[in-house]
């Protein structure tokens, strides 16, 4: 994590949008990582019937959550609106997701602390949704 | 793709949505993995230093029309609110990523390719979007 | 599909080992398609407790052809010994995958189409690897 | 990446080998990590002509990586010849690419970090292999 992070630093200036603040986005990549792998987890380890909806939107969060730390990862095609949408889809699949970990959270760890993960993950793409509002360039 | 397209018509009757156009979701999930296929071709090929932007452009709109690709063919897992925000920074990122590789389209075949598999994922979006706008249950 | 396998066709001449055979990769390419798509749905289908197995070994046979894939539409990138090495990670795991899904045939057609689906990319890898060996140069 | 480190242990017994190091398996996570960032940055940066070969050789990278990781995730999927093949498909792909950067090192920070994580993760994936041999059953 920490060599990604000085690389990215390298590429701050590059960044599409001056004044993108690098600490929430490095917040969000380490969410979006540890939101991957938590539903990787969850999703592996979900057991009867009524799980099959929880494996399935696990599943969904940990690939939103790799597509959008890997779109954070490349400077140079970062493009604000898409960004935002983004993280927006992100947003909204792992609230979905810890949603509906909670309702399994009574009997499996597992869900808990994957929807602890997919919390955070919403809330720090909320972060820098507010940081990016107003401080982007609207390009179609 | 024929066998996974039997197989999602035998779970058309989980979708959340009953109503849910197959043909619709079945045009959308070939026009992903077209754009993911042409894409990832297209940021492997690229050329010169003013390529760089188009490479990782490309490389976004593969990583998300994966995702989104993997989302449709998650029946138990399909929330509604989740499925449009995805859909919506999936056509976002398309006609972002079309919009540029159209820039390179005179000296590069990859490139006008790529635009226009991407052009035509955005649009499959947009008549997905389309449909589900107002047959969904909107759910937070 | 078309377009990739067109764009492909125009970087046949940059593949590092002249006569690479092309219409073997462009199936291979087809069969991860397919088995990604099958083992994603199969796996997002997989009901009571003793199908967590199956439901992880279908999301990792999905993963394993997607980079399989992707690696094969990447030409300026292709390395043989590498290509060699997840040729045969993807039979590996596509091979445990039929033989687990296998399992639950009998009362799952999800699973009976993916083993199918996931046979076949064996197959295909196979077919890959006979034709490259003795083809390629060694590397380490 | 504690949570998910946490989740894993609380599967150590679910593990198809008992005896599996933990330790190991964690500090593997953590490279295929580190690893698929850190190329995902240097895909993204690359420029000049000569440099595609190694943009698409740190996609290869990249994805494979990720795979690794996600295999590693997922317990009750834990199938000991997949993974043994997979972990010396992600060794030797870890290692061409590390290769390949090391040629870009003088002239790209990028590039020579990337090196030297692709080479942390291809002696990650060497010990674990030397601790999977000879402790697992062999199977088909």
């Amino acid at each position: 994590m920490n060599m990604a992070m000085q690389m990215m630093e390298m590429h701050a200036a590059e960044m599409p949008a001056t004044g993108m603040d690098m600490a929430l986005m490095q917040e969000c990549i380490e969410a979006c990582s540890a939101c991957e792998q938590a539903c990787t987890m969850c999703a592996s380890s979900m057991m009867g019937d009524e799980m099959m909806k929880c494996t399935s939107m696990c599943m969904n969060s940990a690939d939103m959550a790799n597509t959008m730390m890997r779109m954070m990862m490349r400077p140079s095609g970062m493009h604000a609106p898409s960004m935002m949408t983004a993280l927006q889809a992100t947003m909204s699949m792992s609230n979905a997701c810890a949603e509906e970990c909670m309702m399994h959270a009574e009997t499996s760890d597992d869900a808990r602390m994957c929807a602890d993960v997919n919390r955070q993950l919403a809330a720090s793409c909320q972060k820098m949704m507010d940081a990016m509002a107003g401080m982007m360039p609207t390009r179609a």
